[in-house]
Formats: structure tokens, C-alpha cells, sequence
């Protein structure tokens, strides 16, 4: 018997990702949205987050893919009423708004799940379980996409909050921090400031354990989103954002799986049938740990 | 009884602070100093850390006042070698380095005390004890102080993990954070960077709850560290970096304890005799998330 759910924010995620994967769902049922524009085709349409939460008390879960900035209240409202909540990546827009989100479900008795798609990748559960119990001797993130491809025309992620090219560079840090047999930390970090912007459009972190994390939002040509790590055995690698995944340069037969959201999404039921939170924040520390440690270069302007 | 301990780094902070504390506390015996350079008179003194690991397994414990950027390697080895240790503030470069000898502390069964001196501050208990249970309608922390005067020449403090005007700061919000009956959260900050510097020497950060603090390194003339908060019952105020508490200006007797860094011990003290660890962040994350939601600002360059 699914549950119902209610998404909000109906934008470009929810469409291409969300509304997708629960349509497929066997856990759940999309009864509601709530957004100020989009609605989705058959599926009863609110605009007030008040009202909707006030109107349909028989909705148990919600998952919020607005952008971050407004999220924290959307959730801490959702939650004070006592819904499981599932929040988009990256889970807010600071770390201490996520900690008192998870204080209030625990208080609540509700679960919060702080989602990360990309280590829903199919190459990523493989990974993480050849790494096991491996040294790793060292590694590589490469992750330059074109945000003028990716992003077109949006200048909120140059304002502060929209965290730069920090925004898919988490995404790499989701899938290193779950594949990793070890923990690592930031021990220096380079960050490229646009003159006439707020957050960085390329990085440069180095960890622990001699991995380093490359990311530029300035790509042309040919997007590349890679991680290699170094073993003694072999080197192991994700390419295209965790989706393929190479022992030694040979291509590994994997398991497609769901995809990225609809695994979110069964997630999200197992985590409610069980009573259980789950809230990791390593990838937004080592974000925090960047822009806190990181040595600031300004670069070119940079304009859409 | 008093313990065996070492104290690690014999700088201006161990000179000024640490050792009187601990020659005059009765629960430990500094036993021992690990320097390059500094001594204490009358103490037996090493200069290389895993020799003098080596040389005194009977040291149990260990205090390290090093600055914040070699600081992780000397507690991983203590850690490690199985000894108690504390760390002076902040605790580290990064969370995700705090998060990793937490962790190391809890494998190993031994005590790791993140101390935050200013929290030992005259009034903070008192200012905690009354505003436990009471409504906080805002409240203002002012922390103005002249970097030439207190941290002359030091060019580190604007080298990256240096923290700038953040580390005064932290000051702040470790007390902030310990005497609000409720946890906020960050929603905006404004970073002021010399153009010629990698660390902010101003800084606002606006807080839920109507709170605002306000850092300043170029402060000359009176030096300010005061925090105000507001209820419905009246304005309480810790000023002189919480020395001296008020209510509604008026100023209130004080129990002066035994000062900040006996405190420390005392606790460091207890804290072993449990079996028990305290390490709370909630100050580094708040910079953490400053350092990264914040609008940049570049001001004038800034030299000794």
C-alpha cells in the first residue's frame, strides 16, 4: 500500500527527477503539490504551504526541491507538523540549520532524510564495496561542466547561498565520502572568485590520504565528472558523475539499478517503515571546510 | 592525586595562561613541555613530539596550545598513543579534522576536550542560568578590538586557516552558544577582505532570533567584546568578553571563580576521572557557515 506524498517546488528537478521517479514509485503516491507556478498534470495543485499542510493533515511525507535558501522553513514547518521530510541536495544552505532540522525531527518523532542522488549512481554501491577494507594510496575528482550549459542565465548561484561551483562539486564529495573505506579532511583549498561574483567558479581542494578535487564551472567541449582512486591492487574509477565504473582502465559490468531518484525515493520509504532518520552532512563539511580554509584568487568577470 | 600532563607549544598562550593555571591547580602536575623553542623553568622539557611519546608512556594526558594548523597531527599521535588531550580553541583547521580525532578519541577510549576559554568567562554561567527558560526577542554582539595591539606583526592570522577576525570572534559565539536557551542559525553574513589578505578583518553575521554580531579588527581606542541579549523581562549583557554581566545596565555581583583557563583544567579534570569527552563545535560551524553563505566585500589593503 503506498504512502502519500506531497513535492514542492515544481521546477526544472522536480520535473526531469522527482515527479518521474514517484509516478514509477511503489512506495508512494504523489497526492499534491505545492509550488507558486508549476503543478503537475492530475495531481492536486496548492500554492500556500500553510494552507496545504493546514488542508490535507493525511499527508504524511514531503519532499521539498525548492532552492536552498528557502527550504529551512519550509521543512521546519513540515517537520513541527509532523511529516517525514526528504530535503534535495544540498540539505540547506548552512550546517546549523540542518543540525536544529534534525533536532526538531528527532524531537518529533519523524524522519528526516537529507538526500544526496549522486551516490545513487550505478557505478557507486560497486565502488564502495571494492574499496573495502583497501589502503588508498591516493585520487583524483575532476569535475568541469559549462554552467552556462548547466545553469543558463541563473545568477542566484553567484549570490551568496548559491554556493558556486561548490553546487555540483558536492555532488563528487557525496560520492567520496561514501566510497572512501576512511574518513579524509580538507588540509588546504584554492578558490576562484569571478571579480563581480560572490561564491567561486573553480576550486582546487586537497585532502587527507593525497586525494585532490578539482572543479571548474568554465568547461567547454567535452563535461567531464570523474573520480579515480589509487589502491595497491588496481585504480578504480567513476566516470560521467558515478554512472560507469573502471578497475585498471576496463569498464565494469554493473547493475543499472532504478536510477538516481527512484532509489531516493525507496530510500525514503525504508527510512519511514524503520522510524529512522538519516542526515550525513561529510560533503557539506568538507564545502564549509573549503570556503572556511580555502586561499582566495580573484579571476575574470564573469558573465552569462 | 594530582595526573601526570604535558603541555605542547610553549608560546604566549602557554606562558600568559596555561602554565599558571596548571602550576597552581591541584589536580594535575606539569610533568613535562614538547617546543621547539619555548621552556618552562624547573620542567623537564623535549622538542620532538614522538620521541617524547616515546621516552613518557607514564604522561597520560596531554594539552596542546600549538596554533590551529599543525595542531591536528600532534593530537592524531597523541590520540593514538592512547593519551587524554586537550585542545586549545578553535580546535581545529577544519570540522572535518575535529570530526576525525573525535572519532580516533572514542576508538581509543580516551578523553578529548575541545575547550573554548571564554566560556569559563565570570558571567557566562550566570548569564546561561538566567536566561534558561526565557524567550530571547534578539540581542547584538559587539567584538571591536585593535589586531595591532593584540596580535602585532602576525601576518599569520591572515594566512588561510589563520580565521582573521574570526578567531576573536569565535570567542563570541562560543559564549553566544552556550547561553542561549535555544540554538539559531545563521541567514546572512558580510565578509570584509583587505584586498591584499585571504582571512576577513570584519565581519556582520545575522543569526534567527533576531540576533546580530558585529567583528571588527581595525577597532582603535576602547576595545569592545559584548554581547546583549533581550527578553521580555529585560536586557541582559555580558561585557569585557564576559567578565561582567548586567541587567538592564545594572550590574550584577559575580561568584569570579577560579578564572578561565583553572576552569578549563578543572573541567579537563573531570572529564578524564568520567571517562567522558566534550567536544561541541556549535562555535565553528557558525563560522564555518559565515565563511561560506557570506557576501564578499574587499576593503583596503591592510599592513602592520
Amino acid at each position: 500500500m503506498p504512502r502519500k506524498i506531497a513535492l514542492v517546488g515544481i521546477g526544472k528537478i522536480a520535473r526531469d527527477s522527482h515527479v518521474p521517479a514517484l509516478q514509477a514509485s511503489p512506495d508512494w503516491d504523489l497526492v499534491a503539490t505545492v509550488s507558486r507556478s508549476g503543478k503537475v498534470e492530475g495531481v492536486e495543485a496548492h500554492d500556500d504551504f500553510d494552507a496545504f499542510l493546514a488542508a490535507r493533515p493525511d499527508i504524511g511525507a514531503i519532499s521539498l526541491c525548492l532552492p536552498p535558501q528557502p527550504r529551512f522553513d519550509y521543512a521546519q514547518k513540515a517537520l513541527s507538523a509532523g511529516r517525514h521530510v526528504m530535503l534535495e541536495k544540498p540539505p540547506g544552505q548552512t550546517l546549523a540549520e540542518v543540525h536544529a532540522l534534525a533536532a526538531l525531527a528527532a524531537t518529533r518523532g519523524v524522519t528526516l532524510y537529507a538526500s544526496w542522488h549522486s551516490r545513487m549512481a550505478a557505478g557507486v554501491a560497486a565502488a564502495k564495496a571494492w574499496l573495502a577494507g583497501r589502503a588508498v594510496r591516493g585520487g583524483r575528482i575532476i569535475w568541469k561542466e559549462d554552467v552556462r550549459k548547466w545553469h543558463p542565465g541563473q545568477d542566484w548561484v553567484f549570490e551568496p547561498g548559491g554556493m558556486g561551483v561548490m553546487d555540483p562539486g558536492i555532488n563528487a564529495l557525496s560520492i567520496l565520502t561514501e566510497i572512501l573505506p576512511e574518513p579524509v579532511h580538507l588540509t588546504a583549498a584554492t578558490l576562484e572568485f569571478p571579480e563581480n561574483r560572490h561564491t567561486p567558479i573553480a576550486a582546487t581542494l586537497d585532502f587527507t590520504g593525497n586525494l585532490r578535487a578539482e572543479f571548474d564551472w568554465r568547461q567547454e567541449g567535452p563535461q567531464r565528472w570523474d573520480i579515480e582512486i589509487d589502491t595497491p591492487q588496481a585504480r578504480i574509477a567513476l566516470r560521467d558523475g558515478g554512472a560507469r565504473l573502471e578497475i585498471d582502465g576496463a569498464a565494469q559490468a554493473l547493475d543499472e539499478g532504478p536510477g538516481e531518484y527512484p532509489a531516493l525515493y525507496a530510500r525514503m520509504a525504508d527510512l519511514v517503515a524503520r522510524g529512522d532518520s538519516e542526515v550525513d552532512l561529510a560533503p557539506m563539511v568538507h564545502v564549509a571546510d573549503a570556503m572556511t580554509l580555502g586561499r582566495r584568487i580573484a579571476v575574470a568577470p564573469f558573465a552569462f
